[in-house]
């Protein structure tokens, strides 16, 4: 019998967790169990929820309440194979019912095969751009509010110059008289065309799709048409169902870049919520995002290392579904390289605003900067005057350098 | 000049409040200024964000961070007029940036012409139903999951059969071979028609628009041509600009009944996310909810009374918007009448599940209670064994009787 296993960390005043447990399973689910007749019993026991584990944090019950975690499966026959459907039965009701987080959910195989993943994934992205064997670099435009396209042409120039594989929308550039998606996606190809006759050099363009939820999929399709390499999407302000969507239809079959922007709503509180590795990593490889942006753990909008390296497991670790790549954002420089590659791996993509933009020979110099970085550590030697090339040295010298600590 | 100014509650590292301020201000808008030239300035000054009001809340300090509530006004030159580009400004990377909370968002005329608002609201909806001076009742399918159309069918008719006004679908009732949508409508009406000939009451039923996000407008187009009455919509669980989109569609025009399923994700913390008030309250509003549930502060499943007050008064003060019925939820019993219309007067719906199901004339004669005890608080009776008739006796005895403390 299919099913999913949803995994709940739960502060409680019920006399005991095992009831607690015992309530959600049936309230979610058939209602009651213990005072039905025998013959409705039998002809809902593929429905009722059941208590699979409940375990008790001790060190925790000084508080005079109950506090652990839950793994309660719900029959997958209750609900449309549809992620509003199954956050609506494992986490609707309950997610008004006091200190309860959603911490997992566990898809079986059947499940599972009702979810798309990623269309491209680490592998499908990396086929594109020809770039099989070291970290992906991605640069942001910076200040582009209130701003014209030659001024926006002129940064994706920059960067792209500058070698990054990836220029990413700023996700709060919306539709607007002045770089309406329509003209940065024509124009941006233009610019990153005659970068590549320049320099044999292939940069993509990740252009942010906005608007009406149910103009999404005809804006996208446009988009496509025009030429566009990838979408830049703000999967929360929207929801996981409409990123599916995005990612199911032939007929706009590009790369989708999701962006976490309004997450931290669902995931900063320790208490309630959805955690960062589900919402982050689980829902949006399944939805079908190529790319998921995640704080960082180095920056000033840091999140903490355990809860980034959870995301990056979920996004890559083996499954029947495509891996997705990881984007760890906010206060990369240069510099941050090796731990960025400790951490991540070759399969990340190293993201940068202020990191590239900031650099003193401009977009230009950050993007050869990062790169210097990523072909130092990947050889492995260390970096000094003599082994840096000239950018690198100029990156160091503005946000230092920080050695991986041998552990 | 257009604007949205939003209100947080922060708790900050920064050595100041007001450089915060600033920083989100900019941050979120033009990126810089100061060091911006003055044509650059001249160019951008309509997109810039503005710091309104920095509110230090002093006690607080002793952590040795500050405290304080912030007004920051992002001109409507910077986004689309529709809530994912309205929240992906306002609270899209900020979401992410330490404890900070959404608690508000203040639309100008202009902006909020922009938005619907609910097709009925309160007036249209008591017109549908012609009841003009009590609390609407509802009553809610209670353990369905699993059963067939007829066991349905005939919670539905005792439901009507008790006089309740609506009766709700569950909100974990999605498409099923036992009881597809297209059944409990068809088969619903036949019920409630037959009910309405005998007892000359007209009972509304919401069902549960639910499936892919692409697929609602059809589904609940369909809904409407087979008769629905009310949709009732997981907002949460998809997004909501889809419920503006269903509101605005002119071939679905049905009243729709908004589910806060999910939303204690987002409104839980009281450092996190956004504000009770301004999700279930003004967001709701504004897409076009005819009805928004929420917690009741009386339940198990409870809700701080002054966070339920602030929900109401977002859904019913006079604007420019119609208002919308608040529905407080869960652990209503008949007993709980007078405290319900002294917390949200006449134009509330007062909505239970056990308390009519749990009746001991079953949910028949829980309706009746209801409508009895409505009877008498209206006008000005106290209860006793004399005043209150049968129904109304028989729940008091079971769940006993709630005095308005005179204040």
């Amino acid at each position: 019998m299919s099913e999913v296993t949803a995994v709940y960390s739960i502060i409680t005043d019920s006399s005991s967790l095992e009831q607690k447990a015992e309530e959600i399973a049936l309230g979610l689910t058939v209602g009651s169990w213990t005072n039905l007749p025998l013959l409705e019993q039998e002809q809902l026991k593929n429905h009722k929820g059941r208590v699979v584990t409940v375990k008790e944090v001790d060190e925790e019950k000084v508080s005079g309440k109950n506090v652990g975690e839950l793994h309660i499966a719900f029959p997958a026959a209750n609900f449309s194979k549809d992620i509003p459907a199954i956050l609506t039965t494992t986490f609707g009701k309950l997610s008004l019912d006091g200190e309860i987080k959603l911490v997992d959910l566990k898809f079986d195989q059947d499940l599972l095969s009702h979810f798309p993943g990623p269309r491209f994934g680490i592998a499908g992205i990396r086929e594109k751009l020809q770039v099989f064997d070291r970290p992906l670099i991605m640069s942001i435009f910076k200040g582009v509010i209130g701003r014209d396209l030659d001024y926006l042409l002129n940064q994706l120039r920059e960067q792209a110059l500058g070698g990054v594989d990836l220029v990413k929308d700023d996700e709060i550039l919306f539709e607007n008289p002045l770089t309406p998606l329509e003209k940065r996606v024509t124009e941006g190809k233009k610019v990153l065309d005659q970068v590549y006759e320049e320099t044999g050099h292939r940069t993509l363009y990740a252009v942010n799709l906005t608007g009406r939820t149910f103009e999404l999929r005809d804006r996208a399709r446009k988009a496509r048409d025009l030429g566009a390499d990838v979408l830049l999407f703000n999967v929360f302000a929207y929801g996981l169902d409409v990123l599916q969507s995005l990612r199911e239809d032939e007929e706009i079959a590009l790369p989708i870049m999701a962006h976490p922007a309004v997450s931290g709503a669902f995931t900063s509180s320790e208490k309630y919520g959805l955690s960062h590795a589900l919402l982050l990593g689980k829902l949006e490889r399944l939805a079908g995002a190529d790319f998921s942006l995640f704080p960082s753990p180095y920056g000033s909008v840091a999140l903490d290392r355990d809860k980034v390296i959870a995301i990056k497991e979920e996004l890559i670790k083996k499954t029947q579904i495509k891996s997705v790549f990881p984007v760890p954002s906010a206060g990369i420089h240069p510099g941050l390289v090796p731990l960025l590659i400790q951490d991540f791996g070759k399969d990340c993509v190293i993201n940068a605003g202020g990191g590239v933009h900031g650099h003193p020979q401009g977009a230009q110099g950050g993007g050869k900067a990062f790169h210097q970085a990523i072909e130092l550590v990947l050889s492995g030697t260390s970096f000094s005057e003599e082994t840096a090339a000239f950018e690198l040295q100029e990156a160091v010298r503005l946000w230092g350098w920080k050695d991986v600590v041998a552990k």
